[in-house]
């Protein structure tokens, strides 16, 4: 009870829409300010209309990455600065408002002691929203900070004193998982950069962990007290990148249009980037449609996948997928309850788990069904489209750039349901029933 | 404990290993006697090696229907003999197993009052299983005998006296969802032909309802009194054949590969039957490589859900995906019990449908996965051949033809596990726990 109070109390007092609307009509509202400045003349150089200003600030907004027009070279430097505040509204204001939601309907979470937003004190209030978001935004400013100075020391040398702003907004771009890059090919150029390799990824591995996981490590440091949820996401990353590095490395070592032409050591940095990119960050450092159709479709089931909840990722979410396969097994076990890391997970979570999925893998379905009636290109391109929309993550095999306005409105809606759609359920999961307590019960986040 | 008593009774009296593993056992004697016998001369006019031979057995005992020869023409009389018992053998002996199954496991289903074996009574024996067997044979025998004499009026004025033996073969293919037809372009030659498009779907589409609900309908005779399951295969069936009905015409009117040349009765005539024959039948009267991505799209869901448990059909079935679809609403409906027709379903089948549906999507998932690491053939056209093998479908855009071993290997995999594997889940499904009875709850059956 003292759980739904505590949404209760929220609601009423300061919002009289339900928050997951209230969230959609936020985000809108930034999509259309944003298309605005995007139309301007002053933002670009002359060649997008008011259709591909909406398509690029809802690509911002959602954090996708999808783009009609090479970002460098249509947008002038407003522009380009224009993209990037979008972008850091739509990955840190989704972030911080999750967050806000997730300890205001009382469920617990790793968090510096002063903010725990626990159910019975609901001390939900706008005076902590205003302390969450600042401490977010300077978690935020510090990871791209120092990413932007490191960056510096590549771009710098490169393009002179307009590599900052380049650093910057590539800086900016990854830890929010929006994957918008100012180069026509992504980081292509600098495939075998080792800097680059490992400045971007752990950027948009940190913003893709959540900043609950961030919170939680930076507060225990000991593996022993993390959080289920926080143990789950650091272990499925690891797994999921280590699967996705080496199976992608394998499937494309010999294409003459990816890994083929490259020396060993690129080979290698290119396959681990390949491998980290699809958990929704949507930079590429070599030609996605060159890809086999093999490592395309690894690339489309990782995306589905995404990163973690309450972060700049989208997908599925790693924690959703973990809790798919503990089920399973534990079915086939004949177990009639779940277990990880000495942590029960109750049943209910798993019909929420299967909602999300099944409604997901419906979405996704249906965005491929109808472009696919009225597009006749390639089908696995098609699909990659839309499950890298759905996904937020941007990575493109060329299909977006020729999709006509049906298809461009299909994936503005895969974009925009992809990105706010999760955390509307997120809100039906942690709102839906008061779970009766019978053992120590792990909470996971899931969507 | 009664229930598991009977479970535990069955087992070390008659069977060493546990049904499902038997039943694995039976299949791969099954196919591999089939195998033999179509690989001798007199099987065949010279083209059938011991792989095509396996290939073939295999495709006839899951009653799938893929072939790698066109079976008219490559078979003598004595090989599509082989063929069509190797089919009966798989549809009913599968049909039988499973029912017996269900029933030695205590679970009610609707049967003439004689079979009910009733957990309390424990009456599982060897007279029941033959009389429960040659009840199914009886049943499927006169559906194949009134089949057979329809088709014989259209076959016997086309192909003099050899027209009984085709209507003998395609009406025993039809009743157990086999899909073998005796002419390479399948049942194209009678695209606008009523009594084939009426007599081969209601024979695939009786198979596919299993003879549960057959035996149901049989003795109740009013909607009313029929059970959970019976209704919701009546319903499923109805709405998922108008759906893919109506959506291929839509879809196909004008496309100059199928529907376009036909007059607009027999366009009416093959979108009812191409709407249909997804449900795992795999007859085709449209040329199938020549269909639209949407419309292949389209047909690869449906061969996904396929038809009943304990039928001829494959797929997840179509009690499942309703299971899936009705746990969902309800999820967002933020209800915690599911209902349909008055009858409540417990969160265990959720949990069950879950399970089930994960590692299927996960098996054709891998098996395209595979397939399209060594073949670089259209996607599209390789995923189709893969979902078409696992739900024991049978219809093809050409790629069967042209796999190469390891493709063909993965194919008969995926036959064998889309026919075996979904009773082995059903077995888990059925034995797993004693369910707490609070309410009357309404059982289905899933996989
Ligand atoms: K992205
Ligand atoms: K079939």
């Amino acid at each position: 009870m003292a759980l739904r109070k505590g949404a209760r109390r929220l609601s009423p007092v300061k919002l009289r829409l339900p928050p997951p609307a209230l969230l959609a009509v936020f985000y809108i509202i930034f999509i259309c300010v944003g298309a605005i400045f995007l139309w301007l003349p002053i933002s670009h150089h002359g060649n997008i209309g008011l259709g591909e200003a909406l398509f690029t600030s809802a690509s911002a907004v959602t954090v996708t990455g999808l783009v009609l027009a090479d970002t460098g070279a249509a947008f002038t430097g407003f522009g380009q600065a224009v993209i990037a505040v979008l972008i850091q509204l739509g990955g840190l204001g989704l972030m911080t408002f999750a967050v806000l939601l997730l300890g205001a309907l009382g469920i617990p979470f790793g968090m510096p002691q002063r903010l725990i937003l626990r159910e019975d004190l609901n001390q939900t209030s706008l005076a902590n929203l205003a302390f969450l978001a600042r401490l977010i935004l300077i978690v935020a400013l510090v990871c791209e900070g120092i990413g932007a100075l490191l960056l510096a020391v590549v771009f710098v040398p490169a393009y002179g004193w307009g590599g900052i702003w380049q650093a910057i907004f590539h800086s900016v771009s990854a830890f929010n998982n929006a994957g918008f890059a100012l180069h026509p090919d992504s980081l292509s150029q600098w495939v075998g950069n080792p800097l680059v390799n490992i400045v971007i990824p752990v950027l948009f591995i940190l913003g893709g962990l959540g900043f609950i996981v961030i919170g939680d490590i930076y507060q225990q440091r000991k593996w022993r007290r993390l959080t289920l949820h926080s143990k789950l996401m650091l272990i499925g990353t690891l797994v999921l990148i280590l699967w996705g590095s080496v199976v992608f490395g394998a499937l494309e070592w010999t294409n003459p249009g990816t890994l083929g032409p490259l020396g060993t050591g690129e080979k290698l940095w290119a396959s681990w980037f390949q491998g980290v990119t699809p958990r929704t960050a949507g930079f590429n450092t070599i030609h996605t449609g060159a890809m086999h159709d093999s490592s395309t479709m690894l690339t489309m089931t990782l995306m589905l996948v995404g990163g973690g909840s309450a972060s700049t990722a989208g997908g599925i979410k790693v924690t959703t997928l973990f809790v798919l396969i503990l089920a399973t097994v534990a079915f086939f076990r004949r177990q009639t309850t779940l277990h990880a890391f000495g942590r029960s997970i109750g049943l209910e979570e798993v019909v929420k788990v299967m909602a999300l999925t099944t409604l997901s893998m419906l979405l996704v379905l249906s965005g491929i069904f109808i472009i696919s009636i009225s597009h006749d290109g390639q089908f696995i391109d098609l699909a990659f489209e839309v499950t890298s929309a759905f996904g937020t993550v941007g990575l493109s095999r060329g299909a977006t750039g020729e999709l006509d306005t049906l298809g461009r409105c299909v994936i503005i809606l895969m974009m925009f349901v992809g990105r706010v759609g999760p955390l509307a359920v997120g809100f039906f999961l942690a709102t839906r029933s008061v779970p009766r307590v019978k053992y120590p019960a792990g909470q996971i986040y899931l969507g």
